[in-house]
């Protein structure tokens, strides 16, 4: 079977060297192309030195046209707003599209508006699909457009699924949530300056950001109490979720249902009782652990990602595996880079 | 007025360090002896390199009488378990004791003995304290001997007790704590091997920490659920605290009850509308941040200490302060080092 | 006696903010007034939260003949370049100034100008004194104005001074140096980006750093070689000095050299032989630690300061301390926060 | 072709789990069987949790019969002192060893005691090579056991050799070397606790460490002056390496030098000029990047590597990929974890 071809547009953000990074160890995918805008004529070894001594083409000047004559498969990962134009372009030049932005995660262009800005194609939004490959497989699979699921809504989702959907618990979560710094990106500002970063622990945005929609529609309305907490490290996310237990649940039920949920799935490992996931075990991965705990009415689950594998470019590959008839593993078999 | 004359059993551990960095600087407090096991007959400075240069006595091998002879108080940074043996003979040797283990928090042996196990010297927890000076100063003033609360057991005290005490919440917390490395001690171990707790993250004893019940006993007997996380950095806990609110309570209305019930605390700090505590900002001090946010009927608190400061050893000299008729903040003003 | 009126011009990036904390903490100085531009009319915590709950003066729009009016002698924590009009002023009223920026490290203009440009006020050069107290305590303490030596100068000065100075070494020295990313300041970047700086580490101007010509000037115009690296913590810096020994000369005569050069400060601490300093025993502090290393004709000598303390805002009050007639540590006796 | 058959004895150290990442993804290598001691009969997830929910043989105690009976090819990740039985009885059963320890980088027995100790099968010294490819490729494909290259030694002499061999320096080497803590393996210490080991650098065994003869034997005896520093990061290792030019050699000629030494090395990306390495951009993989510096008559020439990718595992797969005929980037054309 012939590699499918795709382009990457935006390689030099941090979800852009990681599909890079994944990409080219893809052995279904062959890479037709690199585009962004500022390093546009340049090597992309300049702006990520990661690939310094690696023959890669060089950037283009982002063009639809040029994209659908050498690729079916297009990966967008430049910054939110910037998608919609693009992921327009590429679908009316009949390119399958891999957003990784936020910009097609719902496919409703009201509810789109209340949490971000009227969306400037709303006609794509009708054709997108939530790219939470755990959940929404079967509608990734013929998809024109996916929206990959943010990082954040990944590892709330895994955790918190099962047994909102075995109706377990009361519909009601508390997530607290802890990632690492990359999830902010790499434009430098004070909240990601390494003397403002390390060494030190904050919550933002508390009961106020814009994931705690994306959660809560994924999980068909529930309601969603959302603090995340940036931790000094570089990739990964804890979700530390909190549900309460419908009354009789007891501990056996619930590692039943979340077994039960699992158990076809290759990159979620259901952790033994008692065993507690770390991030670390995650890093570089597309692979999500889970963690059960369970006292009298009250049920916590913790779950670990890495969110620019799982959360973001490795989720991405995964829904193109899908839409491609691929394995779903195909070039996501990776363990973890531990320590 | 003449230095109050103090002991430091035990100053090798990372709490004794610290002990022996803020009594250095006290203005009311002459150090007398340095006392340890290991160490004795040593200078400092071989177990602890921060003291290369600096004019201390050895460490001499404790004994009670000793110290009775050159102190009035002693602060005993021992393991847990070590303490009991320490503190009785210091008490009845007639020096007044700060204890910073475990050993001597609860006035109860049988609620000692079902945290932990059996006292061997009952007849101390008779005379003790619990050493929060925000809650329980006035007990504190006169006591022969304090149990200086623990890390995680402030943070959360300082967080929910305000509201808990005016009744505006539910009798219940939800606290999802944080902390950095070095709450966990000195001793090497495979949980704080460097390659295993930096750029990474995960929960431990969840939901069956035995710092619950000493939060819960702190705070009334109301229903703690606690889950502590390792956070790759050195120093500081975060504790965000998930509380109901009463019907009808309000976004101002908390603010209310918190604004007066830190109004005249030194230490404590309630940051603006909106603001997020973060740890570096009471790196190195006794100083405790707190946020308050609210939606709807959540509350979330997040309070900041260092677990070293506040959290240990600069609580254990508030507790002194107040033991020795000082004013609380005496040798206690510092800001943090930052960054 | 009467606690010395002192300004600080420039409070809120990390020189600033340090000098800060260690004034607050200083019984002889006290604070009159805080300057700044951006932070004018509001208050230090806003930009400084570290500060949330402490009573500290507003931050003024600077002006000289107010400072004048106000203080005696002025901190300047103003980036480079922007002294030279400041430190003109503020003499020209009469205030003595302790210019923490590289404005005023030396006092020719011809060789300032070399390194940098040309300086604004030459007349400034003509008074100023290099702040490097162990080497020139003399001159500082009748000084009108005193250029504070810079971070990594400091520690490559107290490392090579005594072997240069006595003569055992010849007149060339290879400075690889390692520094915490605070040295790099407050202002974000992408050098100083949290994901760009932790778990990484590289060299940075190898070779062609100003700090060169600083290091050379003040060791009397010895060759000095210099590859400062940026190591991913906070606060200090290591200098790994590599020197060669005149013929004959064994360990036995270098260690009887350091330990003559230091035997009377009061801030370095020759460690005993075989020890190698850490950049952790000295954070916070104005401290500085040395370690020698001897094999055949290679001297190889360490030395550690906290970037901040010994290398900015420490050495800064020292200075003062000398200009002000106090004991040499005083505000300064501070043990290191570790861990 | 048929994948080669290895086994790995002992999986659950650093270089062990790293080699278990990089054989899983290596497509012409077939793990037929894990070895250990302690681990014997129990899964790899419960020492190693990256592996859950992979697929994998349990860990088996090891038997050079049974190792013989299976595979072809041994990796051995033991301590070192271990490997000497475990070579010896591999050796005599036919199978061909890749050792990741110390123990086998000598051909001669009596330099091999002078730096360790007299080894316990001076007869498998007769067989080995030293496992550094670049500069031992020819050797290393017909032998029957290889000693993999020590990470500083890789980074010296990846840094150093172009230089000596072209004769265009004098025959001394400074190293100053900077590595990460996963080099100093996975058993917990008071050298690798987290709180002594984070936000601070040192330096250690200061001109007394065993990489030295190692990299001087490997350079052809030249004189090497090392002294290697602990920075607080997991993987990665950076050598600055000074160098004397011989009079009449310019920057050109030195740039001239590497560029042909290394132009037909995959593995080697010599940077453009005034590029620094930084260990980041090699995190994971078998890459080395290099920059060169001169100033008059100085070189400096920076390398970096991961030290359990370039430095143990990632070079012993390609001493492994030599030794089996394979194209020695097989199953090592990974690139950077970044970030």
């Amino acid at each position: 079977m012939e590699p499918r071809r795709v382009a990457l547009v935006g390689a030099t953000g941090y979800t852009g060297a990681e599909l890079l990074r994944l990409l080219l160890g893809h052995p279904q995918a062959r890479l037709t192309g690199l585009y962004g805008r500022a390093q546009a004529g340049r090597p992309i070894a300049e702006s990520l030195p990661a690939f310094a001594g690696v023959a890669l083409p060089p950037v283009s000047r982002f063009d639809a046209a040029e994209v659908a004559s050498q690729a079916d498969f297009a990966f967008l990962a430049v910054p939110h707003g910037a998608a919609q134009e693009a992921a327009a372009s590429l679908l009316a030049a009949g390119v399958r599209v891999i957003d990784l932005s936020a910009d097609h995660r719902f496919d409703d262009p009201a509810f789109y508006a209340r949490v971000y800005s009227p969306h400037a194609h709303p006609e794509s939004l009708a054709l997108t699909t939530y790219g939470q490959p755990e959940r929404f497989r079967d509608r990734i699979r013929d998809a024109r457009i996916v929206g990959s699921a943010g990082c954040y809504p990944t590892s709330v989702i895994l955790a918190a699924g099962p047994a909102l959907d075995a109706g377990i618990v009361l519909p009601e979560v508390i997530a607290d949530c802890k990632s690492g710094v990359s999830g902010a990106g790499r434009v430098p500002g004070a909240g990601t300056h390494f003397s403002e970063t390390s060494e030190g622990l904050h919550a933002y945005k508390t009961l106020a950001h814009r994931h705690a929609p994306e959660i809560s529609r994924a999980l068909g309305g529930v309601r969603v109490r959302f603090v995340p907490h940036l931790i000094p490290m570089n990739r990964g996310i804890l979700a530390t979720v909190y549900l309460r237990l419908q009354p009789g649940v007891d501990a056996a039920q619930v590692r039943a249902v979340y077994e039960k949920a699992f158990e076809n799935e290759t990159f979620v490992a259901l952790l033994p009782a008692g065993a507690h996931p770390d991030t670390r075990h995650v890093r570089g991965t597309n692979r999500c652990h889970i963690g059960l705990f369970v006292d009298d009415d009250l049920l916590v689950v913790q779950s670990v990602i890495d969110n620019l594998g799982k959360g973001a470019a490795g989720q991405a590959i995964q829904c193109f595996n899908l839409m491609a008839g691929l394995p779903e593993d195909t070039g996501l078999q990776h363990t973890a880079l531990f320590p």
